[in-house]
């Protein structure tokens, strides 16, 4: 099954997961990307306004990246294409070992005026560990080609 | 060095890189967090809509990261905290080989109410390629301690 701007209609719920918070993908994504004390060292994460070593906020954007690109939208015909990302929040530190589930909702979506083919899909991100917490959210924006662009 | 909250004023620059985007770590990120055909394969990127291998745009923020984490900001006491963000865009595709250099402004900031040693500070980054085109940019709230609380 291939998933065009049409299929894609406000209110349909995509699921992903679980994915596990590898501890050594935690200090690899820190040493590479995010080199701070708290993402790196159990004893400075604990002295840390977090209370203990977390990985990268950004990670736990890449994780969700993992699930979204292992949910059934993996599908959308032109791959997926993120334009903007709004409303970020990370809610609830993520820790190595955390078991994370995601939900991807479509929002809204508009036909482009300049690249009739396409259009522009809204959906929100919401991140969950295994308590079931929300620990990130976020509203992205991607481009997604019509099956059947109007003609005139 | 030590950045409180008082230091970083509205109008306050830090810049950072370079960063050479690594094809080996192109792929190392594109197959851990965001498998799709055009951040792996030359080919089918050179078939996408972005008609070449790009990096994921993920990892374009990732590498943000990294700079952030390597400028002057990075002497932050309480280190860099994400809230939040917004309006992350991806003006141009990433390639292996790229150059990026980053700019981080400070726009704005407020005192928490809630937790008088702290504040808010908006970040507005902006990331460019070799060619000076911006690449990417997004708007990021930070939490940072207050040097000097106020006692009433």
């Amino acid at each position: 099954m291939t998933l065009y701007f049409e299929d894609l209609k406000p209110g349909r719920v995509f699921r992903s997961g679980p994915v596990t918070v590898d501890p050594a993908e935690v200090e690899d994504f820190a040493r590479r990307y995010d080199p701070q004390d708290f993402h790196l060292d159990a004893a400075a994460g604990a002295a840390s306004v977090f209370g203990s070593l977390v990985a990268s906020g950004w990670q736990t954007a890449a994780y969700s990246m993992r699930m979204l690109a292992s949910s059934e939208l993996r599908t959308i015909v032109n791959g997926l294409v993120g334009l903007q990302i709004d409303k970020l929040m990370w809610h609830q530190p993520v820790k190595p070992g955390d078991v994370l589930n995601a939900e991807f909702d479509v929002m809204s979506r508009k036909q482009s005026r300049s690249k009739p083919g396409f259009g522009v899909v809204q959906l929100a991100w919401r991140t969950f560990n295994q308590q079931g917490e929300l620990v990130m959210s976020l509203e992205n924006a991607i481009w997604v080609a019509v099956r059947e662009p109007a003609t005139n």
